[in-house]
């Protein structure tokens, strides 16, 4: 039976994790492809904790293709969108649809229209790079509707990066390094994994959201200004960056998260800094973060090697790594004795994710957090300022894996009958 | 008759202005002589607004060098005040005390003690430079008392530098740039005058004093640890200053402000950004000066040309330059709107100095302030927030002349018969 009849729905949906570059992406060479004009690497972020899923379907009783996003319609007019589907269509497979006894072939995909429903397991709003999980899982999970096989390694990761830049790290699980590539059509600026998630499994990661009332510049406007008007971009991308992707890729080879720490640290910053030597320039980071920064900086002096990493992308919020667990609760008291919740919150919507880390260091109440003490670093009856309410709450996670198909149709934001959103998403 | 009665005291007393950069002094070459890695260039504020007085006096009847400052005795034991003294010891001439009727032979100058006791005209810790004016001061007055002359332009200036690097710029009133010199010994890194304080006296200048409660980072350990560690800070002083030096004289020469506006706040911004990409960062701008900031752009932009300049020093203070009265009035007017004083405070203790602009914009109490409207670069309807109380007050000023020295004896911040600090200092 060809596919002719009206009435099937085929439809498949898949999961993608969010990343977080430890070696930064900003600035493109070309702004249609989302070429870089440097490497970038990038730790993927457990999906558990951090992670877009999406049901995509195809149907020939649809009459346009159609996006819903955290139950709410949008427009797939913009031209990364229309860039990804059309290179993602241009791939399609003839596909068996076993179960409705149909056959779609590869020319069919051209023409049939496609819904698709992404929802976010973390608030879209946070700027927890909802866009990077949402274009992976996007495209993944075309490629499996469409049963398209990479003809070449990270072929994949090339769309994604059509859609946002970011996205194409998010491909893969671990450790991700974003080649820039030197093609003029992109082909060669893909992702490709460095190591998979289980290669530094001690490693924990901690996200601070950081409350903020600034509308920020969106990345996409801010790095054409820095690319524009900085002065000190190019030496970046040009002098500083390369050396430092040769070194951050050994230092996750061998586990060395003191050389991790100090270059991660050092590229974050750096990032900010090309920001504010943008015109005009651009601010991400608030008092907060510079609060938070502080706080880690003071206590990596203390102990003389680094204990804790941080990265901050577009935004205000905190991503923290620490070598195992043990650090990660000598942290956990450190952020929690500096920026206390407001008395309004409670501690299990404060911290959340993997929350054990929270019992193995006794804090189990609001109370235990009252009764925090200055960590050491403090000198004894030197003043020091707490900051309640300034942060929103905190996400324990890990890095973690890439994209996965879910086999199970209990997980469809669609409805296999009509197509449509279901209620609850 | 000589100087061998123990009763006659010579003294006189100076004041001196202090500085602001435009093309920002942020790294030493020579920790010690205080030599810079790139050129900068300065407008000198007016003396009645910001400016330190010192008297300076010797007696044989001192016992050791002694220093009061604000009231309070100060330690001169610091290489750089022991630097400023030895300097401009070795150069003192044979001076004729007239009223007292004794000769001081030059070699005298080396065991004779000095008296110095300065005072600021604006809170010293407001991070305005005290140091700039104080050293510029200390070396200007103590040159007249021992009737030096240069040798060679910016021999003066060459001394102050090795008390406070940017002191050797308030040695000249209007615009000032500091050569970084080529010689192990730091001879030829002095201060030249560019333009005195007549060639651009249309300029205003508005200094915002932002409340903080941070500890600040030092100027001193900063630049020595952005040398150290920032990847980004020899680009900018080998490849961005010297270009952006020749443009601003350019400017400055020609009263072309939309040029001058555009190299002083990318310039600042650039000083901020090596701060950030030092290790540990330093952050000087806090979310007052950040708002400050996109406040200005905001109405840069808006007008399509730039109507004001800023730049920031290591604190968060703006200090902010417009072409006219006319403009400082239109400026005014936003920062008052979106920078409102908290409600305990008075029109005449928020806005200091030359005040005769709040009546130019009909602004003359609180309630005008409290009715002022939108400027109309928001957008109608748009949110938006104002910050009261987040500025301590507005300093209004112009660019202003270098050192003077006080005829009047009424003007001594020591008793001339003891040598010992006035009560009223």
């Amino acid at each position: 039976m060809e596919a002719d009849s009206q009435n099937w729905i085929l439809m498949v949906t898949a999961r993608a994790p969010t990343n977080i570059a430890v070696i930064k992406y900003w600035g493109k060479r070309d702004e249609k492809l989302i070429l870089p004009i440097n490497d970038s690497i990038s730790v993927t972020l457990d999906p558990e904790h951090l992670s877009a899923t999406t049901t995509v379907a195809v149907s020939p009783s649809f009459t346009s293709d159609r996006m819903w996003l955290n139950g709410k319609e949008v427009s797939l007019a913009s031209e990364r969108y229309q860039n990804c589907l059309r290179e993602i269509r241009s791939r399609g497979k003839d596909v068996v649809d076993e179960k409705n006894g149909n056959i779609i072939k590869k020319e069919d995909w051209q023409k049939l229209h496609l819904h698709i429903a992404s929802h976010n397991n973390f608030p879209t709003a946070a700027g927890l790079a909802s866009s990077a999980a949402g274009f992976a899982c996007l495209v993944y999970g075309l490629a499996k509707l469409m049963d398209i096989e990479e003809r070449y390694q990270g072929e994949l990761s090339a769309i994604a990066r059509q859609g946002s830049g970011s996205a194409c790290r998010s491909l893969y699980g671990g450790f991700v390094k974003w080649i820039m590539g030197k093609e003029k059509d992109g082909s060669d600026s893909v992702a490709v994994q460095l190591a998979n998630e289980k290669h530094w499994e001690e490693l924990v990661v901690l996200v601070a959201v950081v409350s903020s009332r600034q509308k920020e510049t969106s990345s996409t406007t801010g790095m054409r200004e820095s690319v524009e008007t900085s002065e000190l971009i190019h030496h970046r991308s040009q002098e500083v960056v390369p050396k430092r992707i040769v070194k951050m890729e050994e230092a996750i080879a061998k586990h060395d998260f003191q050389s991790f720490a100090r270059i991660a640290c050092a590229d974050s910053n750096q990032f900010h800094a090309v920001c504010l030597d943008t015109s005009p320039p651009i601010f991400y980071m608030n008092d907060t973060s510079h609060r938070i920064i502080n706080s880690l900086e003071r206590w990596n002096r203390f102990e003389g090697t680094p204990q804790v990493a941080y990265t901050f992308d577009a935004g205000p919020n905190a991503v923290m790594f620490v070598p195992n667990r043990k650090v990660a609760g000598c942290l956990l008291k450190r952020l929690l004795y500096y920026f206390p919740p407001d008395s309004s919150k409670s501690l299990s919507s404060y911290v959340i994710g993997d929350t054990s880390i929270l019992g193995e260091i006794g804090l189990k109440s609001m109370v235990d957090i009252e009764s925090l003490t200055a960590p050491p670093e403090l000198q004894k009856g030197s003043s020091h300022s707490t900051y309640p309410g300034v942060i929103d709450y905190f996400i324990c996670t890990r890095p973690g894996k890439g994209p996965i198909l879910f086999r199970n149709e209990d997980q469809a934001l669609l409805n296999p009958k009509t197509g449509f959103p279901l209620e609850s998403s």
